[in-house]
């Protein structure tokens, strides 16, 4: 059996990003994992003392804060300053642009619309920023409940399928006078999909690598199942099961952009030894 | 044979107001004909003694001018203003609004597109008021030929049908960081269209009158040819033909937006007679 990875996979430049920021400052905590991925960051507690805090009440025995590639809410912002919090800004720019649009978009009188899940950490950040209500859709029916104004803007998360962000475009432009639409989807989520589909199409069994809370590492996983049916998502090596690669020609590897290397590396050696 | 009229039809808001300015100007002169219709620009010549240049060089033998709907270009105007010509202005407000998106759009920096004809005065006014170059297309193939910019404003000629603007739109978006969606489409023209495609769903032979180089008369004249192959586009009653309604059940009528009342009720008439 041939083993081949995706032409693009795993980390992205707003992950490699934060983790470097996490590596530079030893003995912070983030709030909220750092990245999508159990693994790295055990990595960062026991290598960095970079500790972690779900919930954001815990702030009260904190110094040092990092925030998250995904941002944090504006009130959240706020409040660590007001507390002499020290701050660590690992918000990947690519997340910090919507935050700002969306802050400049509805105080220039726009009705943002944001394409995503409302219960995404991302999301809940960027949506903070608007000045009144900012609507979160994910779908034509969530459009549907909304009265949209004459002037719309439109920003999506940064890990979602442009398809799919196409489908809420279209149903807002013709209903409005003026649309701006955002491009804010993340090219490495895009590069990570389009490779997966294109190996998806040549290979009989696919391992996508990532965590199972990971937004773009599911995302992945479903663009590889739609085209091989035979598509496994797994966190590390440890989830591999031999039986799937048994009489199969060719497996292909791709990871969410919260993966790092050394995660694929095992895994890879793993299969090879089957 | 049963006769209908289309729900929507005939004048637009934009069309009864530019009449209601050239009867308020006797003894002025339109640049290029006032609106795409022969016999109501005979009417306002024997009428109101409203007369016509067509080529704008001929603006020195004038002295009251009269805009029409269509709009001129920024450079025409300011020329006009310099000869102490009397202006009335009749451009429709729908077309004056994209000369501003225009203006401004390309005064913030954006790459202006306009969806529509190069060859139409509406278009030619448009496009006029950008700084620098605003690119205009027809379709897809058109803008395979431009270099799209990062921020990109997209415009449509009013008279275009909303499905091709969609065409245009769905091609730059993806290609560009912020595309700000216009929609300049005049609705008259859109309840004209929708009207004419459900009534040519139920008739066996359609009329549609209007000039013949009126763009929206075309659209509807296509919209309804579509549905009904035995669609007619004709100016006036003259050019009906008995043997169009041999064994026909259901007659539809429908009418571009520059098509006065008087024409239409001549041309029922006579179809009843038949």
């Amino acid at each position: 059996m041939k083993i081949k990875l995706a032409e693009s996979y795993g980390f992205c430049f707003g992950v490699k990003r934060a983790i470097k920021i996490a590596e530079e400052s030893p003995n912070s905590t983030t709030i909220g994992p750092l990245i999508h991925n159990n693994e790295e960051i055990n990595r960062l507690k026991n290598n960095f003392n970079v500790d972690n805090i779900n919930d954001f009440k815990e702030i009260t025995n904190i110094k040092k804060a990092i925030i998250r590639t995904h941002g944090i809410t504006k009130e959240n912002l706020e409040e660590l300053k007001k507390k002499n919090i020290d701050i660590c800004d690992a918000t990947c720019p690519f997340v910090s642009k919507p935050q700002k649009i969306c802050e400049d978009m509805s105080k220039q009188g726009y009705q943002v619309i944001i394409f995503g899940d409302i219960k995404h950490p991302e999301v809940k950040g960027v949506m903070s920023y608007a000045q009144g209500d900012a609507k979160v859709v994910l779908n034509e029916k969530d459009l549907e409940k909304i009265k949209l104004h004459n002037k719309v803007a439109i920003i999506s998360q940064t890990t979602r399928k442009f398809s799919d962000y196409n489908k809420i475009i279209n149903y807002v432009i013709p209903k409005c006078k003026e649309a701006r639409i955002f491009n804010t989807i993340c090219n490495a989520t895009f590069e990570n999909q389009k490779a997966a589909k294109k190996l998806s199409l040549e290979c009989d069994v696919m391992i996508i690598i990532g965590g199972k809370n990971s937004s773009n590492t599911k995302q992945l996983f479903e663009i590889s199942r739609a085209n091989c049916s035979d598509s496994h998502l797994i966190e590390n090596e440890n989830e591999l099961e031999k039986e799937w690669f048994e009489n199969k020609k060719k497996c292909g590897i791709s990871a969410g952009a919260s993966t790092p290397d050394w995660i694929i590396e095992k895994i890879m050696n793993k299969i090879k030894e089957f």
